[in-house]
Formats: C-alpha cells, structure tokens, sequence
C-alpha cells in the first residue's frame, strides 16, 4: 500500500525498465546484447521503445511463441511475463557485448536467470579480468515468487534465488538487485556509474514485477556523474614535481604504455606526453593499438623475449621507464621475461602512483600525466628503433609459395587502412599481430590475459556492431581454425545484423609432429576439419551476400589485398577468408614465448 | 622434505591423476569429457594409460601445440605442464557429461582453470539442479603459483585462485581441492561418492604440479562404499505399517513416478511395486521412461492439465496416490496445475517419506518400497486409462499432408524400439513426447526443470557415446531448430568420434502470427534460417558417411520410418533428420499448459 502511493507521487512517473535503459542510452550504448527469456521478456519491450536496439538470437523464442499461438491473443498477451516459458542460452552475446564495449566504451547484456546469466560467466569473468565495462542485466522471477521460494525452472530446485547473484557477484565491481520499487533508480545508477569508472562488469537483477514500477522520471535529467575524482591537488603536486625530478634527469627515458591506459582513459593524457616530450614510446602486448604508431618516436613492442627487434635493448637499458598503465601477466611479458628494475621505473596506474619504491596510493595517473606533461622541461632524448613494415630479407628471398608468418603480419600491416578495428584471437593471431606496424587510430582487441579461445569471433560481431554505430568502416577478425569451431554461430548473428566484418580464420592443420613430439595417441590428435567457408552459406546467407575467398599463397595474399571489393571499407558484405598457413609455421614473438617458457620450466 | 619421505613410504605408489582416473574406472566411468588447457595436459595423459577414453576437441590444442614445434623436441617437453600456454573452453562437453551420466550413471568431465570450468557452469548448474552426477576435475595452475599468486592468465588478474571453485561450491555437492598429496586419496574417494550418492556435480581442483605426486596405490583395492546407508530398521519398519495401512485401505489406489525414483536409484524397488500390486501407475513428465510403459497397469503421463487423456480423471479421483520421487516443477507440473491433496498422499524419497502430513526424515525410499511390495496384501484395484500410440481419429480422417504435432508423437511411439535412448529438447519437443507411448526399457532424456535450451544435442553426444558402450543400439534426438543453433558444434565432435544416433531437427518457421499477436518489431522477429542437413558435411563428414534427409509429409515420414537403414539399429552412420512441421502447430501438452499458464496469470 504504502509502496502504491509511493508510487503516485512520482513526478514525471516513469517504468523501471524504461529508466535503465534510458540510462544505458545517457552513457553512450546505442544497441542492447542479449537473449530473450520468459524472466526478461517485458523488460525487453523497453529496449526499442526509448530507441536502442536489440541485438539478440530469439529462434527459439519464436519457437516457443509460436507453440502456444493457439491459445488466444487475449489469453496469450498475459503469458509473456508469466514464469512457465522457455529460455535459452546465450550463444552470440557472451563476448559479443565485450567487443562492442571495447569499441563504444561501455555495453549491455540482457540475460535470463540462471541458464542464460550461467552461460554468460565466462565471458562476464574475461571482462572482469581485463577491465572492460558491461552492464549485465539480468531478468529474474518475480519478487513475490522469490518470496515464496517458488519450484521454477531455471532454479536449483531448492527456493534459492540468491545463489546465481552470488556467484556473479565473484565477477562483478557491484552488484544491484532490485527488489524495492523505491531503491531501484538509487540502485541503477550506482550499478552505470561504478561499471563505467572502474571499468568492469556489474550485475542488475530485474525482477519480471519491477519492470513496469514507476520510479520518478525527472531524474533522468541529472546525467550520471562519470568524471574520475580529482587527486588531492597537494598530493598530485608532489608526485608530479617527483616524477620530473627523475624525469629531468633521466639520460635515455623511455615510455611503455600498456592495457590499463585504455580501460581506464588515460589515453589522451598519455598521447599529449609521447607527443609533446618526444620519448621513445613502446607498448606491451596488451596494450597494442594504444598509441599512435605512426609517431616518429614509436618504437615497437616490448615482451622481454617476445620484443619486436631491438626494442628489448632500448627498453632494458634505459635508466627510466615511465610505465602507464602496466598488466604484467604471464602472456603479456612473454612469460616472465620482461627484465626492468623498478629503481629505474615510475608506475602510473588508475588506483596510484609509484616512484622506484615510493607508493602514492590515491593518486591517479590522469591528472598527474597531464600535469607533467604541461610542465616538460628540457629532456635527453636518446632515440630508439623504428618499426616498420617490411617483410624481412629471407622471406623476400624466398622462393616458397606458402604464406609464413614472418611474411604475412608486417604485409597485412600494409594492407590496414586509418581506424580500422582489429580484433585477433588468443593464439598465433595476437602474437602474430606484434609485428605488424598499425596506421593512426587502429583499435586492436584482444583477450591476452584471460585467454578465453572463440572470444574473438564473438567480439568481433560486438565491435562490429559498434563501429557500425560510430561510422568506422572496417572490423577485421582474425582467429583459428579450432577457435572459429568454439564461437562460429557468431557469424550467423553477423548475418542477421548485416554486418560486414572481414573474417580471416587461418588454417594450419597438421598432426603428425605433435604425435612425434609427445607421443599422444590417435583420439589426442584426431581433429575435425570444417569447411569453413560454406560456413555462411550453410547459416542462410543469401547467394552473394557474402564474399568467401581461399587464399594458400603469397600471390594470392597479394591479389587479395589488391581486390578493391575486398579492401574498401565501403563494401556492404561480408567478407570471409580461409588463410590456409603451414602447419609447422609460427610467428617469431610466439617461438620466443615458447622457448622463454621451455627455459623458465627447466629452471624451476 | 616430510612429503618427499612420505612419497617414499608408500607401498605400491600411484601417481595421483592415475588413481583419481582408476577410481572413476572402478565406479564406471569408460570416456572422459573434457577440453585440453595446459592447466590439464599433464593429468589427460593419464586417462588413456588407465584405459578410459577421452572425448575432447584438441582442435586448438594441435593448434597451440603446432605454434610451438620450432622449439626442439627437448624443450618443448617441459612446456607440456608450463604455465604460458592457450586452453579452450569448452563447447562439446558442456552438456555431452550430463548425458554420458544419465545412460551410464556417472561421467567424468576434465576442464581448465578459469575458462574452461566456468563455461561448464551453466551445464553442472543444470545437473545440481537435475540431480546428475558428473565428476568435474579442474585443472589448476601449480600449488606454487598459487601461493605466489602469480599474474597468470586465467586468472581474475588478482591473485585470488580460490574464487572460481567458490563459484562453483553453489553448485556442487562437494569440492575437495587437491593442495596436498597427503590427502589427496581422501578427497578424491569422498568427491566421487558424495557425487554418486548425492548424484549431484562435485568439482575436484587438481594443480599441475599434484597430477605425479605419489600416493599409496594399494587403497584402490578397496571399491568405493557406493551402497546408501540402511534405515533404522525400527523406524522403517514403522513407516512401512503405516504404508500398507492406507494402501491396505484404500478403494483405488494410484502409483506416481517420478524424476527422483530415476535419479536416486529407486527404479528396481519401484518397478517391483508396480508389477506386484497391479496399481495403475502414471508417471509425471519428468519421470517419463521410468516405467515399463508395456506393463498392463501403466497408464500415461500425469501433469494436471496436460496430462494424457482420463490421466487427470483417474489420479485426481484416487484416494490414495503413492508418489515416488516427485519434483513438484512448474513445467513438470504443467503450471502447476496437479490437483492432489496431501491427506491422500504417501511421497517416498530419498531423504525421508512422509505419509499425509506425517514426516519421516531419514527413511529412504529405497527400503521402504521393497518392504511395502514384499509385505502387500490384497489391494483395490480400480483400472486406469490404458495409452496407446494410435493416432488420434481427427488427424487420420485429415487429407492434411502436413506433419501435425498431434498426428507425429503416437506415430513415432510406433517406430520406437526396445532401448531406445530418446532425447528430447526443451520446447516442442519434450511436451511432444508426452504423447508418445514408449517400449519397454527406453531411456528418455530431458531437462525439464533447469530447461536450458541447447542442452538436447549436446547431451546426446554424451549418451550416444554411453549407449555405445553399453551396446545400445539407437540413440535418437529431437530438438528445435532454434535450439540446434545454441549447440550444432557438437554434431562435430559426433562425427568425429563416429557416433552414429539419429538426429531429427523440427524446422517449423513462422513468425507472422507472433508479430500480429504482441506486435514486437522487425528485430525480434528476424531470425537466421540454417541449412540444417548441410551441418553434416561442413563440419567435415566424409561423403556418404551421414545420411541426410528432409521430410515435409506425413507420407515421407511413413517412408522414413520404413526405410531399414534409416530405422535400423545396425546402421553405423549417423542419420540427420529435417522434419518439417507447420509453423502455427503445437503439441496438444503445450497448448494445454499454455492455457493453464495463461489462466494462472489472469489470476493474479
């Protein structure tokens, strides 16, 4: 009763549901991922109603409406929120609505209870780890259900109704469960805003009786508070007149910009300084597309023993390392290998600052960047490597038709145009991606710390999505034979959507060295081939909607990369590439890895 | 140094991965479900040296391990249990364990740390909620990582190792984490019987620095306790009374089976009950299969509402039900609409009975039922319908010539066989199948209450799989094409093991009506049409080696059916059905229960 006059008295009275996706619109999601569930059907409703779009597998739904059809429409209307329908597991949202965050800044992801938000962890656990921001929301039973620990499907059986909200909550920087008409704006906002400034994954239980509540509209006009706290002046003064204290006297300083300068928007501060004070700047795997490589002072890839030619030495001897940023995980330092001491290092990170072993907890590295930035003084520059895109000497000697490695990343960096989007898989295409040299405005996506294969063929249907929004003309996706198997519905959601991502799946198959190496016997090794490029085709396609290729030489690399349909970022059609590469091929920086790791096991 | 001299100690020492494997063997597990990671590589090699089978996608693997073979054979072995490398999370095993354990009575499932288990998550959450028993083995960075709380991938990035099998603690019936080879026997021994008695999940951490830790080989001379404790004979005695007291008494007496008599291994007794009493017994949808549907006194499927014809009449009228292993679901219950009272119920479990209002915690049904049928005396015998599979008049006096739900399911009860292993998806599909009247011994496969669409095609790669070792001969599988979509890779993993079941997709397309009915827009509405029959070959099948058939017409299914290589069960190839039905056509259960759902909501 009291909650009914509550709501009465709500200026400008607005539904739960409309509220939080108005907001979601406010912080720049333009489309909605997810997958339709009978817990989450009425809020979906709200999706196109306040103009974003739905981007959703719903066969099955259909399939389940169109069974009960014969109930009559009035009979059928009220089924839509009831608790007896059937929903279905994410397949193309669970990294898709990662990629679309990597690209647009942040994203959404509508689920269902328990099957549709399970099969969605995984993906929720890679953004946690990697500091990408997505809003989950997950559409729960009703309250009073809950209340009475009602025996639903989708439940453990057992009235819990907390259980799935606490394992999210493992993998989520908040956690808001809306069970409350009067908390829910309270509870929406802080959930936004604390996905967006600590750029990680929330988690908001829309409860099938909270969807049409009415909270009060006209908050809606106070936009949500997205800026970073200031540092404390004082504080942040110190740091700065500290790290150009050491910064002036550094002989040969060099900058490292690495994820954490993405995730957490650093990236303007930390261009302003590379481009003012002219450091040799590099990048750490993960922080790949951070900088503009085109700058003259761009020097390459640091990995320790995974670094692009001569950038460990430049790196390694410099007597300070300004690194912004830094994730030092056991991929993104080739195993351990990075060799920096931190009496020659200054840490800029998004919770604080450290100065060799001087801690400035609080003090974020935003302010403090552009701070020592405006006020450079005199720097000793000792220039570093320059890399660029040539094919190296013995694969331009070579006469072997084959596409190598070492041939083909730099020549696809020739071939990549001014903000393309370049999403690489866990496995040789992101090592392989260390060496090649990005034009200006190249976002490239990958999962190097959580490592999670098929993420990239997912992602790549949410970036490009996203770039769509944003007008950028290509989306590139490069993955492998066996992760393609894991995700490759993706592509019919793509198709749906008409996308228009060019999709290199490289096939290296190959067996028998690995039966010689350890000895595994036929079910280890025993492996499906598809045939890939029919793939579209098979997932309803129309004839000529998509542009499928297979390319098994250089020349007909070189042909490719000259096909102006291919290439154009105007072309409207999906274009899907089998990159068939020898089996006992590898990129350099991954062979590093590999004997970095087979030197750092024989040490243990 | 304590441990090493301990590992020295043992008698008949075994590598830990070794006995953990030789213990699954021992309580019948033959194939091992897994993904390769190289948190897990080192205890796969066990599986196969025991003597089990493994069933994988090493796809990526080959593919990672291919990246690395320009490191010498001598380096590349130590890396095999390094912790740099790339794992896959799973696609095929999500569901294929639970249908191994639902055929074979237990399943083993090998994931990796992070990735691969929390892609699992939804599939162990759906055998908890099921009550399946699968062995999940996780394997785990070394103890010493751990400790150090090294920066891996995987990892959350935070250190925190313990947060996935937290996670998975909501949804299992034990963990036992492996940290210390002193105890390891212990936990492993204690996980599998928990699992197979609880018949829930559990989860087993095994680091990779356990896997060929020593330990006393000898135990596994002593089987595994799997018997369930006895009742307290006094008190089962005294229920037993009380039991025949009513049955004794009552005028017409039904039999209720359900999903727990199945699950916690009551069928023996329960079939024992029924054939010596002659009650007529239904069974409630989750507990289809469960009864020798041949018998004479067997007599449909009860589910309120959608129970099969004068099912409702004869259970509602009895004035005692004898209800074994009821889960009082909504979708088992067809919204809840069963209409029984507790003053004329006897409810048998596996954690207590209860007689009416009278509770008996601890006394299992197991020893109460065998008792009861073995102290029967003369009981009241008032016959129930008796189902049949002939087609409904209505459908045979149709010229229709398309595939009518009505006219299908008592038409396929027709060409079932003895044994068969019959999975049906959630949708259509399992409500479909309440029409069907099984032959003896036919094992149907469904997941009613946790209803996570995708599950049905996964689940029987596991049971074909398990079938074929138990020289079943047909496994059979029905599911939506929507859900198809969800999980069609598994067809791979089928094809590669050379499994051969029958596959039927129902193709009924049709969104029209639905837009007419809530008047969603294009986007929900717009779904991606496969070429189903042509999964087969993309994913690599040899030509000829899967038969592909599409059926729009009653008579083509009459043809079908007929066809000696498609029906028989010595076909070796796999059969891949597209059977085409009317897209504005439902099963008469799910119209029923759509009715019942909608009059439960305009109740509210």
């Amino acid at each position: 009763m009291a909650q009914d006059l509550r709501s009465q008295e709500v200026r400008n009275p607005i539904d739960v549901a409309e509220y939080l996706f108005k907001r979601l619109q406010q912080v720049g999601v333009e489309s909605v991922h997810g997958v339709p569930g009978d817990y989450n059907l009425a809020a979906l409703d709200y999706i196109n109603k306040v103009g974003l779009k739905w981007v959703g597998n719903c066969n099955e739904l259909n399939a389940v409406l169109r069974t009960v059809s014969l109930a009559s429409v009035s009979d059928f209307r009220p089924c839509m929120k009831s608790s007896w329908k059937v929903d279905l597991p994410a397949f193309e949202p669970r990294y898709a609505a990662d990629g679309y965050a990597r690209v647009k800044g942040i994203s959404a992801l509508v689920t269902t209870f328990g099957v549709g938000e399970l099969s969605a962890v995984n993906a929720i656990a890679g953004a946690y780890s990697e500091y990408v921001p997505i809003v989950h929301i997950v559409g729960y039973p009703s309250t009073t259900s809950q209340k009475n620990g009602a025996l639903l499907h989708h439940t453990l059986g057992n009235g819990d109704f907390t259980v799935f909200s606490r394992m999210s909550k493992e993998i989520s920087c908040a956690v808001s469960m809306l069970n409350h008409q009067h908390e829910a704006a309270v509870l929406i906002d802080n959930a936004i805003r604390e996905c967006y400034l600590q750029s990680r994954p929330v988690y908001i239980s829309l409860p099938s009786d909270m969807v049409e509540k009415k909270i009060d509209g006209d908050r809606l006009n106070t936009p949500l508070e997205l800026e970073y706290a200031s540092n404390d002046q004082e504080a942040e003064d110190y740091v700065v007149d500290v790290v150009l204290k050491y910064l002036h006297a550094a002989k040969n300083p060099v900058i490292l910009v690495d994820a954490c300068a993405i995730r957490h928007r650093a990236l303007k501060e930390t261009h302003a300084l590379i481009e003012k004070s002219g450091i040799p700047t590099f990048v750490a795997p993960m922080g790949k597309g951070a900088v503009d490589e085109t700058l003259p002072n761009y020097g390459g890839v640091y990995a320790g023993d995974g670094s692009n030619a001569g950038v460990r030495e430049r790196v390694e001897s410099s007597d300070l390392v300004l690194s912004i940023g830094a994730i030092k995980s056991d991929f993104n330092t080739a195993g351990f290998t990075i060799r920096m001491s931190q009496l020659t290092t200054i840490d800029f990170h998004s919770y604080g600052t450290k100065v060799r072993y001087s801690e400035y907890p609080g003090v974020r590295m935003n302010g403090v960047l552009a701070k020592v930035t405006a006020k450079l003084g005199k720097l000793n520059i000792e220039s570093g490597p320059i890399p660029n895109n040539n094919i190296p000497e013995k694969e331009t000697a070579s006469s072997e038709p084959t596409i190598k490695h070492a041939w083909f990343w730099p020549r696809l960096g020739q071939w990549l145009q001014k903000d393309d989007v370049l999403i690489t898989e866990t496995g040789t295409s992101n090592f392989g991606i260390w060496e090649t040299r990005f034009p200006s405005g190249v976002n490239a996506i990958s999962q190097v710390l959580w490592g999670s294969i098929g993420y990239a063929t997912g992602s790549c249907q949410g970036a490009a999505l996203a770039a769509q929004e944003m007008n950028i003309k290509r989306t590139i996706l490069f993955t492998g034979d066996g992760s393609f198997q894991l995700t490759a519905q993706e592509v019919s959601t793509m198709i749906r959507n008409k996308l228009n991502p060019i999709i290199f799946v490289i096939c290296n198959k190959g067996y028998t060295i690995e039966r010689l190496i350890h000895g595994w016997n036929d079910a280890y090794n025993d492996v499906q081939e598809w045939k890939y490029k029919d793939i579209p085709a098979v997932f309803g396609a129309e004839p000529g909607s998509v542009l499928t290729y297979r390319v098994k030489s250089k020349e007909e690399v070189e042909k490719l990369f000259k096909d102006e349909e291919f290439s154009s970022g105007e072309t409207k059609k999906m274009r899907f590439v089998e990159l068939v590469m020898p089996w006992d091929d590898a990129p350099a920086a991954l062979i590093k890895v590999a004997q970095a790791a087979a030197k750092n096991n024989s040490a243990e």
